[in-house]
């Protein structure tokens, strides 16, 4: 039976402020990746996110970022050296299993956030820092990474586990890149268009470019997203389609 | 043969500032206890001054504190629930462990910055919290608290090793507690009678009060501090007075 | 005619962040109370905020709080010296005046923030503080008080205008405070019982305390809050009553 | 007779931390360009500071540079919008302004930061950002530029007077930008030698690039650096040379 894990970013709120609904997309999700506190997030956040996910035996990853509050870790930042880098993605992973111990949870995975992991999937140095920052805090952690990037390469160079990892909601070039979010139709909004498309991800390890080229690719988990009513709606369709498509929905090594 | 543990607060830079002279205490002192980033601190120097302690075999301990930067950990914050500062102290003790795994080195203790300090040694609540996180994420850290302290109750309850620290630079009341800062002649500049009070305290188990009364006292860790150079001259006259009169400074646990 | 303001609080999300409806309540109260990034806010949030309530009329003003973004500054924080408080109000109040500008509008009053308010309403020293920043910034804004406060003084002391406020969804004790929120029926959630207290408080300068004692209140200005759809509604229904009660709703000072 | 304005980076501690010897340098520089919160500086420092350059008669400047306090201000950061460039440079000013104000004093000039300002030196967008806040907040404000830059031109169109900068400790290439730091040699270290360069920047109105070609190079203002103990004697020494070689060293505009 063919299987996928879904993922999605979650408990990037801070302090009095939330930001999406991540009760509901952890009925939704098998994976959850938990921002660290430094682009999203806080240690009471973090500390709930991760004890209401492993209620519902959904798994924990870090979500490490910049530290970029106030642009929500989406900007690029130059002039952070790759040792600098290493040791922020520890201080969060390391932040998050302390603050996920509390309830008696194991954080299991990492997925860099935003401009650290575009950065990451297309700079050597940058990739290789992240990897080494995880594989010191806990060699067993699963790297999530973009398929056949810079990252994937350190991961598997470190020695590390790796996901792979496509997008629901996003359309991809004749070479395999995501559309910039600048053009337009680069995000797709319509649930059942989506979901057929993860559907045939899975099944024919296919997906279909923004021109109409067919495309091979191998994906361990499927990121949704939750920020937006729509998004849940979104994510519970893409959920339904799999299960429909005979295709069972869980974690990355859950046998 | 007696023995005693120095230790002192490090790491409290933060980026482009510096804040006393790590390297020369660590050439004094047996435990290291370095700031985690919310009252000072980054992952940077967390990584680089843990790595350093760890070369020269002085211990690694998590020094946090309120998120205060501004204020340096020394405001008294009200209105955080004692749930939200077990989650505060969760992480930045996994984050300082996860900054020195990068290197190789464990954390081995705890010891609140500031205000959490103060606080948490009269209000038993704020200590519980204190203990309950230390013991979540580690239960062989030692919790490094004021004598006869909430702190202590809170540690010994949770059934965590507790380590009973005295000041080399400060006077003490009547009472036992330490003479406010605010208060004229409550903090201790000769080096040599800082060193006579801190040898007193190991070999006699007393230290003579403000008004001239004699205070039993038991310390296994002897406070001292760096941020100035005369502050590094006193805590290398206390280590030498200390070896003078037969005592061996070594941490605590270490035999 | 007898005539009131309605103020309330704005401009209180942060980068990726939003909170409450700023432009539904822009349409309701004629003063606008603008975060100036150090409870909440930014500079884009500010800029957009005054330009918003400039172009359909509503008086800006400056709304500083503590430095405490993850505390939404409603933590009581000790250890600020009036004198620091003087400063990081005057910081703060010049933010938003610069900010104003940029859409060639003007800040016209001042009204601390949280726990800033609630601290300086009973402490002279603090509301002295304020007042001077207000003053030295420009001796013309009008400085939003509680009645019969340590604010109210401070801002007569300087030869500051002041503005008297009262709450549109809050009880009050005997003694003419506010019920603290950690009382049972505190705030009002009912729209018609809060709209015919204001308009009591407005035409008979009179209010009736948690238990049933009728207070003399002298308010200038009302605070509703539109951080929930709820509280818009709330704030809606004031306004509605007062005009349908005969009561002209406009800025004070507004001829 | 000819003159000259010497300006130098001040208020660049935060909270306990500092950052150079302010009080020297404002005994030999005619104009402080002070830190406005958001790379360096608080409230208090950016008070203390504007009145003590105040009551030794140095102008007062405002040097806003990006949020980024971990990374001083110096990393490049893409992602933030010409518009919100505006607002943050507005914010920060108008602080500065405030702060300024209670001790009486006026900010007479703008100075970008580090990243901020070597970014704007090349991208018209940026620096037409900047030019259009300093002018809403004040059209009399001076705003400091690197000759022939972006910024300067950008200050001219929207009407600002400009102030062009030169600096004491830096090689110039061929093309009469500075030598980047990595360069080795581009930061220069020795007192007598960056004295005369100086001095011949104002005389001759001419410096010597790193590769030995004469470049013209008309300077309204010099920068020296007060951030180490050898900065402070450099930048007496260059003053001194001034002197000597009569150059009146005194504020822009300053009759």
């Amino acid at each position: 039976m063919p299987s996928i894990d879904l993922n999605c970013d979650m408990g990037e709120g801070y302090g009095a402020w939330t930001m999406g609904d991540d009760r509901a997309m952890l009925d939704i999700v098998t994976s959850a990746n938990i921002a660290c506190g430094f682009h999203a997030g806080d240690p009471t956040i973090m500390a709930d996110t991760a004890r209401l996910a492993g209620e519902r035996g959904v798994r924990i990853g870090a979500h490490p970022g910049f530290e970029d509050r106030s642009g929500f870790g989406r900007r690029v930042i130059r002039g952070i050296s790759a040792t600098e880098v290493e040791r922020l993605v520890a201080y969060q992973v390391g932040a998050l299993q302390a603050c996920a111990a509390l309830s008696g949870q194991r954080v299991t995975h990492v997925k860099p956030h935003g401009a650290l992991y575009n950065m990451a999937a297309v700079e050597p140095d940058l990739a290789g820092a992240i990897a080494r920052a995880v594989k010191a805090v806990d060699p067993a952690l699963l790297f999530v990474v973009p398929p056949l990037s810079a990252m994937e390469r350190a991961g598997q160079d470190v020695g590390l586990r790796v996901a792979r990892e496509a997008f629901a909601d996003r359309t991809y070039e004749d070479d395999g890149t995501l559309t910039p979010r600048s053009v337009a139709g680069s995000v797709i909004h319509d649930p059942d268009l989506a979901a057929a498309r993860v559907v045939r991800m899975v099944l024919d390890g296919a997906v279909e470019s923004r021109h109409g080229t067919r495309l091979p690719i191998v994906a361990d988990t499927i990121c949704v997203h939750g920020d937006t009513p729509t998004a849940v709606a979104m994510a519970a369709t893409v959920r339904r389609a799999l299960e429909a498509a005979g295709v069972a929905v869980r974690a990355v090594g859950h046998d």
